[in-house]
């Protein structure tokens, strides 16, 4: 509760709080009697669905919803918190809470179609080159990009020199011990804790962002011909390594809003012997999509039932709008869970640091990373720590999910104002969103038109081992919606009504 | 012949010329014909060998030189450098050339001793715990160490500090290309076209170091359960390798004078199905050796007759104290050569920059890379690339050299002092020697025993997969030889004599 609390205090308050000044109470157990702010919550829930509150409706204030449920300001503000976290409200600046627009809903992949039986992956050229250009979160190509210089950056890259000045000669003749910086594992881990998660600097190994740690988890927990349960539409990051690593993929059907279908999990699972699953509980890319708790309970539960390896990608945890929503991690007794997250989707795609926390499969992880690539630099990591103590980090990730917030709105009103129909996901976090074309649109034709006129775009079947979704398209609000870009996103949807995707 | 003049009159002048000055002529191809500079090292090479020049005899001056043998100055030059890097003869400064001093001869190890079929890889628990101290290059453990200012490399970080600067937030939101900045790998083709193979930045990829290397060369060239050759004693590093990836070892013996032995290569090639060679020609470790050009031209026959993927470890190529020895990849006509390097013994090990030159793997360990990594940081490469351009690195190297062979001497005078006796390599280059202590000792039991007295040994059964030269040591001379490192080689001799070994 304190922890939980602290957050919410520190978020309503817009004066800086050193991030390591607050620390979780001795005990970090989950909460689970029934609190006067659950009993709100579910009031307030209840309104919602039954649409005595309609979408997009202002809630009453704060101050009177404290009046009429007899409750403290702190109880309503922790109810209002963890609707916003499930994407049902949302906060406007100087203005009170809102309930979301609903768009229509996403069809949810059938299951049937899907790669449902353990297979090997195959990935066309076509893919291969879109993923080396390097460019799939960005519309326009790197000549029509403009100079975006981020606070935040700047700031983090002038702690990194300060660490390499310090450093002198100093670090040159020695490696870092293979597990990483000791410092800035403890920033780490301090951050895990206020999410649940009690970790310590002896449970996290420091890796080449998040990929690698992707890479080591598997490394890890599977051999050659294993299977491993992905989300389907899900990261082609870690398609393409388990096609490097020969191990097979089983495609789970995932929801736009709820991510993995745990129904087509537990079938799978009783069917085949699956190795590990790779799962995104916060805002997985491409939708976005939230993992419900429930859902959560359940994964963990089928996880101990087959012994299963769990790959949490924790990547987007730390661009949600609102609350960060605690790891799957947090709820780990067996350690069977590998978190795996870096720095690259809210700090710098260019510092190449990320964390594992490997549990019961932590020291091989260590070794592997020693014998893969030795060391990690310390003077980036020292700098990085400094960067993550003083506060610079939290203050950066605040200013950051204001303009992600913003940025995602300005992409759904123009997709919405397209000559196409489109279906979008409406995530509460992440850098994208999903959206469903006309099913007879065919994006990969649609990538080398598109790319002609330097639009570069991101076509479905990049998130499918089976070439599913090519009537799907993901799209990134990870940058400004500059006139280049605005132009380029008119520009694609005059292509799609071209090539005849009927509205 | 341009180049190795360029060198040449680059090493006899001091002043300062930017690396990126002179180039190599459009024809690259080896000289063969006889020379004049030929005719005159076989004859200081007979009277050598003859003790007409005895061992840590004056050569005659280069102006007697000239005028005995009717040749110009450049002439003498040439041929002296050839004899100083196959370590005949050395330069001492404001002196002039000597005979190198001689030690007896250090045993080859038995073929039949080793492990000569392929089988797995066993690394003791005590072996992994030396790797993981990161420490095994330095006798004193970190408490022990005095900071230590070196020039380079805060030239280096300065360097580094300045391409942050210029990144502002610019590259925070793109990953590099998978490759690698392609300015750090022009700048690395550079230094190779200087040593006869003419890369071009496309025949190249930026890894974490050159372990990260050697991993995505076995991880392209081989698979599991393939067999793997290595020099023995060779490094540990690549043991741990093939241990990871469930590669099979066939260990070599290598000479601490010529490195691996060809006949028994050729012979395992005969008997076994061999995928890969791991090879460091210039200054393996752990003894130093350089491989002669008559071994390295078998290698590449046996290489072309078995289909064998080379794997070349050219990490100690650039700490040569006179001449830098060409790579065998400027042999390789077929593309079977992976260079693998880095600057971690040379500039920084905190750096971790390597690359690679794949030949016909390259397009496969690119993706490789981009699946286990993603790809490596921008403005770190972008500074590292300034520095080599600039000349900054030639200027470094040049001081390391005279510093590193003035710091084998210093080791190499005190071992000859031991109460113990010890057979020792004379590396011309490298930053190890390789000890053999008499055939009672264990350097096993010794580790601890030192250990327990702030002393970090690396005894020899690392640098095997089979538990081999457990009486053997190596010993670094990277580092300065304070009075700490003297006081520990004291107190390691006095260790040894104490434990019985007979002098």
């Amino acid at each position: 509760m304190g922890a939980e609390y602290a957050r919410q205090r520190l978020r309503f308050r817009p004066k800086k709080i050193k991030n390591n000044r607050y620390r979780l109470p001795a005990t970090g157990l989950p909460v689970t009697s029934s609190f006067r702010y659950q009993q709100l919550e579910n009031q307030l829930l209840d309104a919602i669905n039954s649409q005595r509150l309609r979408n997009g409706e202002r809630l009453p204030s704060v101050r009177s919803l404290c009046q009429q449920h007899q409750v403290s300001k702190a109880t309503v503000l922790h109810a209002l918190q963890r609707l916003e976290a499930q994407g049902l409200i949302e906060a406007r600046p100087r203005s009170g809470f809102y309930v979301t627009q609903r768009l229509p809903a996403l069809n949810t992949p059938q299951a049937t179609a899907l790669q449902l039986s353990p297979g090997p992956v195959t990935i066309p050229d076509l893919l291969l080159d879109i993923m080396q250009r390097g460019a799939a979160f960005d519309l326009v190509s790197a000549d029509a990009r403009l100079t975006d210089t981020t606070t935040g950056v700047v700031t983090l890259n002038r702690s990194i020199s300060r660490a390499l000045r310090r450093a002198r000669g100093d670090s040159a003749q020695y490696y870092d011990e293979p597990a990483g910086l000791a410092a800035l594992r403890e920033q780490i881990a301090l951050r895990l804790a206020q999410r649940g998660y009690a970790a310590s600097a002896a449970d996290l190994c420091i890796t080449v962002g998040c990929q690698n740690a992707l890479f080591l988890a598997l490394m890890a927990s599977c051999e050659a011909g294993d299977a491993v349960a992905v989300e389907s539409p899900g990261f082609y990051g870690a398609l393409q390594l388990l096609q490097q690593l020969n191990l097979k993929v089983v495609e789970i059907p995932s929801s736009a809003l709820s991510g993995m279908d745990m129904d087509a999990l537990a079938d799978a699972l009783s069917r085949w012997p699956i190795k590990a699953c790779i799962v995104s509980p916060a805002y997985s890319t491409p939708a976005g999509a939230l993992m419900p708790a429930a859902a959560r309970q359940r994964l963990m539960a089928l996880a101990a039932q087959y012994d299963l390896a769990i790959i949490e990608d924790d990547i987007y945890a730390d661009t949600a709008f609102t609350r960060i929503p605690d790891p799957l991690k947090a709820e780990d007794p067996d350690g069977r869970v590998i978190l795996c997250s870096s720095f690259s989707k809210t700090l710098s795609r260019d510092l190449r640091l990320g964390w594992i926390a490997g549990g019961r499969w932590h020291e091989r992880i260590v070794q592997l990373k020693l014998v893969t690539q030795l060391a990690s630099g310390r003077a980036l990591q020292q700098g990085v720590a400094d960067y993550l103590a003083d506060g610079s980090y939290s203050s950066h990730l605040r200013r950051q999910h204001y303009r992600l917030r913003q940025q995602r709105d300005q992409l759904m009103e123009q997709l919405q104002r397209w000559p196409v129909a489109v279906n979008l996901s409406q995530p509460q976090g992440g850098l994208t969103l999903w959206a469903e074309l006309p099913a007879n649109t065919d994006t990969h034709a649609l990538y080398s038109t598109a790319l002609a006129q330097g639009i570069v775009i991101t076509p479905g079947p990049l998130f499918s081992a089976s070439g599913h979704y090519r009537h799907c398209l993901r799209f990134s609000f990870a940058h400004e919606w500059t006139a280049a870009r605005q132009q380029a996103l008119t520009t694609l949807g005059e292509l799609l009504a071209a090539a005849g995707a009927k509205p």
